[in-house]
């Protein structure tokens, strides 16, 4: 990897979610991008799209790991799409891709993402999302979970 | 599949544990087999070894998922090494493979394979594991464990 | 792994063939059968139901990693179903658990398998299949492919 | 996706090699750049480093997507490590996020990529590589081969 490569954060959410929680991811990815981070996420709909979304209005980079082995399923804020055609199990790759995760609510497949950044030891950072013990930061405020992401990237980087 | 087939049973948890787990894991492991199902697991150490001795003590079989690509890593009580090379991504084919899961401690590997059970729709018995909700079945006696599991597994069959 | 495991054989090729090509993929699965040897392959239908339905005419064990994530998908011949979800990358599993691979005519998928068996170092018989050097044993006769399978997969055990 | 993505080409070969080849990679690498095409790549060495450095060279984009779950295992002229964990399995994902595919002599992990590409219908183009059949585009210039993988990738998408 290059010597300045630059932070990456993963936001990780419900595929199909109220437009509010949408606007909370975009503020996430609004944030990333502006401090130049690069946007992870699994490249679907719902959060994945409104973390996405932020980014791009940003003038971010965007990267959306996909559960299928068709790019044309990414959301329209992609901008590199990796089609795995692995399913759920592309979870994993979206977590050891971040420098640190956003978790937003979500049900099983965000768990299974929670899980596997623990495991990873990567800075997990939860809004309202699953409370699964003190390794994880928890906040309410996505501008908030977005500063501590981008911190605790940088210190692990 | 034939009709006929076998119910298949996984059992989750640590790949390091105390003795007292083990025994306990290997009580699954033999009612399952007494009972003519099939005992899976991920094929390592500690829970899934105590569970794999249990079965094969019964005269049952039993199947390994390891995360290695080499099937010499399996324990000594596993038929059929299945050596994937994907890493924790394992979990997930373990829980598809099953018709019910019984989950024992064990940390984020096993939370895991708990979510991707649960997002799988697969039944699934937490023998003092994770606590994550009401759909899960949580028992404290692993013969217990192991009778709910075959029966939900006849259900879902 | 027990010291007296099983040798485990793969049979690899086209989902979709002839009857006269899977019933020489069924004399490989029954002779593999016979000699006490575990038939594995890819679980669905062509050269893998042939080589199943050999093994099982045969009282041998057969074992299916599914391209899909329902073990529904199955042909009638397998007793153990895997169902990976990892599309064709299962191929590489499927390799990784054989002792010894005996290629049928397919396409490319079938081609990959066998990139995959030379790359892993697995003894490779070809039967009428790709011909891509000489680390390939290549045959014409079903019976004298699963003979020299059993041989090279109990050699290099 | 965004309706004005660019165009992603894949390089794939052997991860350790002659200068002279990592120098014809490397023009794939640049002309691809240079026609605001992305370079992606299997991430590690060899044909995979030169024609990241080539694309790096003239100011463009790399991806590269890893066997090893690390990131730091990418080589110094990838922009955007996505660490797998997958081992030869990522193999797929390279092909699958490509538009097109060029290929350099290698061994049986370069054979599997190039089957897959088939398998997958992408465009490939091969430059001293294995010679598999009609489908493939066959080249001894490696700039011929990038313009030709740029021509089939718009093409296509």
């Amino acid at each position: 990897m290059p010597d300045d490569r630059k932070l990456m954060i993963a936001v990780v959410g419900a595929g199909k979610c109220s437009k509010k929680l949408r606007d909370m991811a975009a503020v996430v990815g609004k944030y990333v991008a502006e401090q130049g981070g690069i946007l992870v996420c699994g490249g679907m709909g719902g959060i994945m799209e409104g973390a996405a979304r932020g980014a791009k209005e940003a003038g971010g980079i965007t990267i959306g790991i996909l559960p299928t082995g068709d790019k044309a399923d990414a959301n329209e804020y992609i901008d590199y799409a990796i089609p795995t055609g692995f399913g759920e199990a592309r979870n994993i790759m979206v977590v050891r891709t971040a420098d640190a995760v956003v978790a937003f609510p979500g049900k099983y497949g965000t768990l299974s993402e929670m899980a596997f950044a623990l495991h990873a030891g990567k800075p997990l950072i939860a809004v309202n999302a699953w409370r699964l013990g003190d390794e994880i930061v928890q906040v309410d405020d996505p501008l908030e979970a977005a500063k501590r992401a981008m911190e605790l990237a940088a210190k692990g980087k």
